[in-house]
């Protein structure tokens, strides 16, 4: 395999015309390998944002809440992003954060089941969840008297499950390992224990199918910054199933979310659907550019949609992989990322074996990767779990939206070559002085 | 008393080239009393969403959350809101929305109180509160095993105060009426009840001076696109008195209000200080426009600051009561907020007297007036409470940054020339047609 053989991927790539939506940073000369932390900014944007600021904003001032439709920029734009996850026009909205959103699902989840089965007072999940997500399950459960389980590998997690059970909460990517869950399979062990099951698509959305209502979810939640290309902390989504939504009550009962906010009444009567999920005024500006984000996604429906560009990814992502066992062969690079594609999500993860010379060193590598235009990322291990959750890790996403095959194969040119010369010891000289 | 005296209060106005910062809808042609909804676009906002978006985040993309200070924004602008509100630095942050943030603070509040004073179980707020705040109220009170005892006017707030009071919850300047508590009686008042006191400052903070501590607040919420004209659904803020902020327990434990956010530890440890009122990922745009309505307000500080505004906004809405008993006589028009300064916001509230030819056609007046260039607000009367409270508002609010006298001039002289030429009664058939 050489570079034109890359090349002539690119060359082949119906997806590729896509990139042409992006601004390409540093003129294209950058390697941006980090669009699972933020995605790239869609040209549109710009435009996007000095319209509504100086048009809408500056001229249509309060009238512009109905007259250029930020009222409904929630739910348009949810019925956009649904679109992408296998759910239909107003099961989704745009609101709030992430951990914001969590909190009302997994509350409105405990609360349901608080109702049918008051016995389960066990919310299962796995430690190495994003934090924000235990965060808001430990404050949850002390709140409604429950308990948080955590496994330590996706294998513990059926056996997790039991009549005690009210929740499981999973997130579908890890954000360190990338491994992906089998929805289905886990919504259904979660049924069978008659516990409720909740997904966080942070590293989903955008970056692989996602098929909530035919997989049989029953929440969900979701980050609009990464590979929805939203902007930095665009606001997220939240969907819950339809059968369950009317049941749903949540505890941020704020004007937006109520059956009619301009009655101004006295008492609060949840919005019917999906629309409860809202709790107080959306930033509009930010909704504005994730709407953007969200239609570089749409771009693709034409060419195949999201299945083919997971086929995209993958075969980025195994491109990647076979080029480090190549590559960077003799320098203890592990792949901490499934090498089967159906468990992979959109990026690789590295770690040095401990006995490699770099082992530890992995911030510096990523630091001298930057220098050569290389932009990954660094996760630092973990203070607590197993083995792997202990191990820095380095991170690269691929976006097939605009990651090129070409980017991949230079890419790893480079950490080969920043591991073989050493500059890392040289980055990490600099760390430590704290020159960078 | 003629429109040459108030251009002369115009031309003798120190704080007039503040005005020069705005960008004026239709050319300066529209008069706009409606910022105390939102506010009007600073001239600096589009370029610095320009920058923003296009450096930061097209360029500079994962880094900026550092090299741009996008991580230090919530901080930095909490800190100047601060100042115009006689805080502290590092007592306030932006974060959410209103209705999250008072989540939050209530709920600190009553996790305080229910360690110290557990028989405490009573919030005290009032009937004409804006509703998200109620609604907010309602649902913890329901998670807290606590109850809300709402009073139907100011003066039964202090009676309502005793040992079963928890928390004082008070918008300081009523939405409807415009009605300014007095801070630090009512401060007082709760603390000799034994009650923490909770303001929601949507309609003070950038409308007049506010002394937190001086006046001893205990919790503060606000918003930000009111007069601190910081775009449509600019991101909020929170304030907790220093000496109650390490007590705090907030249930939307998000990642970024963690210790060390980026240690991704296993369990939640709240930021010391007022960090930890911080949830999930700032929206950045969001939060850039913000800081450029902040800016207008800070550079009054060498012209007098919030005193000199305030003193403005008492003149303006003066100026506005005085011109309607005069040019609006006989048409029924009745001042619904307090002609005491002391007891005024920043708007003037007028209702139709039951017997006038214009009663229910206020909404029917505030579009006419819009066909004539004047934007004012419609609020609808409650379906419950006073007679005050069920009678249709028509509110006009001023903004001392940019409003000017021959403004509050020519707005009147068009509202007079609307119900003396029975303009409304065309307006009010094009609305039931349907028309507009």
């Amino acid at each position: 395999m050489t570079r034109e053989h890359a090349q002539a991927l690119d060359a082949a790539d119906p997806l590729a015309p896509l990139r042409d939506q992006f601004h390409l940073p540093q003129g294209g000369g950058l390697i941006y390998l980090d669009g699972n932390s933020l995605g790239l900014l869609p040209r549109a944007a710009a435009a996007r944002l000095q319209q509504l600021i100086g048009q809408e904003w500056g001229e249509g001032l309060i009238g512009s809440w109905n007259s250029a439709g930020w009222m409904a920029m929630p739910s348009r734009i949810g019925d956009k992003i649904a679109s992408l996850l296998g759910a239909g026009p107003g099961e989704l909205v745009v609101a709030d954060s992430t951990s914001v959103n969590l909190f009302k699902l997994l509350s409105a989840a405990l609360a349901i089941q608080r109702q049918d089965a008051p016995a389960r007072r066990v919310v299962v999940s796995e430690r190495s969840n994003f934090p924000t997500d235990l965060y808001i399950a430990q404050s949850l459960c002390r709140e409604h008297g429950c308990s948080l389980r955590l496994v330590d590998s996706p294998g513990q997690i059926a056996e997790a499950l039991g009549a005690d059970t009210a929740v499981l909460m999973l997130t579908q990517v890890n954000y360190r390992s990338g491994r992906l869950h089998d929805m289905a399979a886990l919504n259904a062990a979660a049924h069978a224990a008659g516990a409720l099951a909740l997904w966080d698509l942070a590293h989903s959305a955008g970056a692989l199918p996602v098929a909530l209502n035919a997989d049989g979810a029953d929440f969900a939640v979701g980050c609009g910054y990464k590979f929805l290309n939203g902007g930095p902390g665009a606001p997220a989504f939240a969907w819950v199933r339809p059968a369950l939504i009317d049941r749903c009550v949540q505890p941020l009962s704020g004007w937006l979310g109520h059956a009619a906010p301009f009655d101004f009444a006295a008492d609060y009567r949840p919005a019917p659907g999906i629309a409860r999920m809202i709790c107080g005024t959306p930033p509009v500006l930010s909704l504005a550019a994730l709407e953007c984000g969200v239609d570089t996604l749409l771009a693709a429906e034409p060419l195949g949609g999201m299945t083919a560009l997971r086929a995209k990814s993958l075969a980025l992502t195994r491109l990647f992989m076979d080029r480090v066992a190549d590559r960077c062969a003799g320098h203890g690079l592990l792949l901490a990322s499934p090498d089967a594609d159906a468990q992979r999500g959109s990026q690789v993860s590295l770690v040095f074996d401990p006995t490699s010379d770099a082992f530890g060193a992995a911030y510096a590598v990523v630091q001298a990767l930057i220098e050569r235009g290389v932009v990954g990322d660094f996760r630092a291990g973990s203070p607590v779990g197993s083995a792997q959750d202990r191990a820095d890790i380095l991170r690269f996403g691929v976006a097939p939206l605009y990651t090129r095959f070409v980017d991949v194969w230079d890419a790893v040119e480079r950490l080969g070559a920043v591991l073989a010369g050493g500059e890392w010891r040289q980055a990490r000289h600099k760390l430590r002085a704290g020159v960078t």
